[in-house]
């Protein structure tokens, strides 16, 4: 009876084992391939050093769709294609002049203007620099405001291990501060870059203004600059400063998303979609942010074509246009999806640079289906991705959920150089280890393989 | 009769899990205190700054020495002292000349004499190159080698996601190559660098020769100019080449393992050895290989120290003196313990670089020791350590397990990286993150704070 009652049990392990094994070996295959025939590094190379810098709107933007298409069909698409959206256009404009005057010496600030602010005008702002820390202090200390620069000096979080916490609590300076700061009177502002770095860059990135007060100035200060303008505000001295930016935002343009397929033998009307953002800000190469997403999906396509795997379900590739300073991109492609009654069963974004391995974050349905995910860790392990946790996803992929309901996951590198390098110059292509990349790629094709293979 | 049959359980449960959250708020302070107070970056900085490359021997080393001494007090020990030992003292010489000839033309090899090779003499060696691509391959075409210059260009393997296993796999061309292609009659060795860089560093690292055969010159070549030469060779063109270093081993210096000692509060004579080398090559700062491993040891003794941690055991750092070309450090140290038989109950190596962690490798007397660390796991997770597996330690620690049965453990970071400077120009600080550095001395600490309270 005993023998009986376990046989079922016995069989299904046994299945189960069997099935892992196979998997295991698939997933040795994927990983042979890229880690020997790899094409993203290259893609990469070229994205960085003939395009460059691609802001949306940009006449970089349309040379990187050209670049999107050429990648897509040297990978082996079955049909590549441009989805139409309008994106804003923000021009930075001439470099930016800041300086702070110490007993009448002038010390040159590296600056660099936020992204969608406007520019302070040719004369540039000249007024006293007041050091505020926080949100709070800017509330405690609001009549003082008035006629000033604003410096936000509020610190990235050593504490925090994963970087994107420390992001997290910072970058409301970055985006909201201009608008506080006006609403008190204050002609400009300054905002300490996000940053863990140990150089002088300053990282820009998006910035809203909240219509209800003066679009004023807005410019990060790199971190070596910061603190010696903390320090010298801190000294109790009286110090004046001057910026002039020259930024402004022109009327939308027409981009694209580009988009490249495989089909699905069983049911092609069922679609995944993986995707990273093909604008980047324009001081750098935008090479993390987000070049190693859209090789990393690019790769995914090439791989699972390269070692003759059919997938069941439409295997679709998507280089969102902007994501940057308005997610345009995701959110065309999830109000298309739904007027076509498309039906997504699950899409992935990589958006957190092509470092080494760590994990992929989820947004799921229900727990069930993150427990079945979680059956698959084994798999992962030998490749380095150990964390298969709730939570994750990525904004150009977001909109998906939102309209369909679509399951998402993220996928999670080490988040520890992120931010050294994250809209600084420094985001170029040389940064990149290629061996990284590549093993972010293994992984997120091994995921998407079994998502083909088994659904959620 | 039930409730009193899992009182017992559920107390050692709860017991267990008060345990798990102290000791979670421990390994909290300690992160906060490295990650914001960190000493081992900027004592990387001064060592690869102002010492740089040391190779035993050398009058680096003596500087590196003192900085060691210096690092160590102001962390905090409690005795700081010198151990000596008789090193080898190999020196480079001039730089080396190298080329190849094709239809007349020279063309410049980027090489580096291998460490403990002898020079080719003033005149150095002029011959043609055989292209060896495998051991294999020498033994089959024995016959082709005299009179020539080997060119080993065995490639370091792709497909192994670790990197240390491509090492293992590859370096034994660099290791025993020349006395191998001697016995046959070669009057030099070139041997394609050990390494997935994608720049033209040659790497170098010790060789060693087997006294039966000459003892012929022996250089390491950048993997761009292995490639061009191996294709050259290919091609079946006739290619000779030249090759001069000049380099010699001088008869042994004195010289230190740095030492230094947090004392026990309950077993002052219970040692736990944390530690890494002192010694680097010299065509680098040697930042990765090995200050990495040697700042994280302080940081180690520094932040148990800083937080008022009383160790119930010795808390003992080691720099040790001599690795690279005769691990003279790590044998000393063991030959001393034994000697005055010490009690050593752990020893931990950081000596696989400064890059983000990923776990511990255990070379343990028993499966049950192993078992009870992996109780700890979760404690790891939220620094980076998902890792704690079998096998594994250090080259310097080896002997006092050899001497003691010492257990044993070395740190493992992630390897993407490593071979990519590892004994090359680019093992400079500047290679270095500051936070993925820091959090290998936090879950370093974080093991030995749990080994001193728990015991293994």
């Amino acid at each position: 009876m005993l023998r009986k009652l376990f046989t079922p049990v016995l069989a299904l392990l046994a299945g189960s084992a069997m099935a892992q094994s196979d998997d295991s070996l698939m997933i040795r295959n994927i990983a042979d391939e890229i880690l020997v025939n790899g094409k993203a590094y290259e893609n990469l190379r070229v994205l960085c050093k003939t395009v460059g810098g691609r802001v949306a709107g940009s006449p970089q933007m349309l040379k990187a769709e050209s670049w999107g298409v050429k990648a897509l069909q040297a990978a082996g698409a079955d049909k590549v294609w441009l989805q139409e959206c309008m994106v804003p256009h923000w021009v930075r404009g001439a470099k930016e002049e800041a300086y702070y005057l110490i007993d009448g010496k002038k010390i040159a600030l590296n600056v660099l203007a936020l992204g969608n602010s406007m520019g302070s005008g040719p004369k540039g702002v000249s007024a006293p620099i007041i050091l505020i820390n926080s949100f709070e202090e800017l509330e405690k200390r609001k009549d003082e405001i008035k006629g000033k620069i604003v410096f936000y000096n509020y610190k990235f979080n050593s504490k925090f291990v994963k970087t994107f916490q420390s992001y997290g609590d910072a970058s409301r300076y970055r985006g909201t501060g201009a608008s506080r700061a006006a609403k008190y009177g204050a002609l400009a502002v300054l905002v300490r870059s996000m940053s863990h770095s140990t150089d002088n860059h300053p990282h820009t990135g998006a910035m809203n203004y909240d219509t209800s007060y003066s679009k004023i100035p807005a410019a990060a200060v790199g971190l070596e600059d910061a603190d010696k303008l903390a320090a010298a505000l801190a000294a109790n001295k009286k110090v004046s400063g001057f910026l002039k930016t020259n930024a402004q935002m022109l009327p939308d343009e027409k981009g694209h998303n580009v988009i490249g397929e495989l089909i699905g033998t069983e049911h092609p009307e069922q679609i995944i979609t993986i995707g990273g953002h093909l604008d980047s800000w324009d001081p750098a190469e935008g090479a993390h942010d987000d070049g190693a997403g859209c090789v990393h999906s690019i790769e995914v396509l090439r791989v699972l074509k390269a070692i003759g795997y059919k997938p069941k379900n439409t295997i679709r590739i998507v280089l969102f246009a902007n994501e940057e300073n308005g997610l345009r991109g995701g959110t065309a492609y999830a109000k298309e999806a739904k007027e076509k009654g498309e039906k997504h069963i699950f899409a992935l974004e990589s958006d957190a640079g092509g470092f080494t391995p760590r994990g992929f974050g989820f947004s799921l349905a229900n727990p069930s289906q993150l427990q079945k995910v979680q059956t698959w860790a084994d798999l992962f392990k030998p490749y380095g991705v150990f964390e298969l946790t709730n939570g994750g996803g990525g904004a150009d992929i977001g909109p998906l959920k939102g309209a369909l309901g679509t399951p998402l996951a993220g996928f999670v590198p080490d988040s520890q150089r992120y931010f050294d390098i994250h809209h600084a110059k420094s985001d170029v292509f040389e940064n990149v280890n290629k061996r990284e990349l590549e093993l972010g790629a293994v992984n997120m094709a091994a995921l998407i393989y079994l998502i083909d293979k088994y659904g959620l």
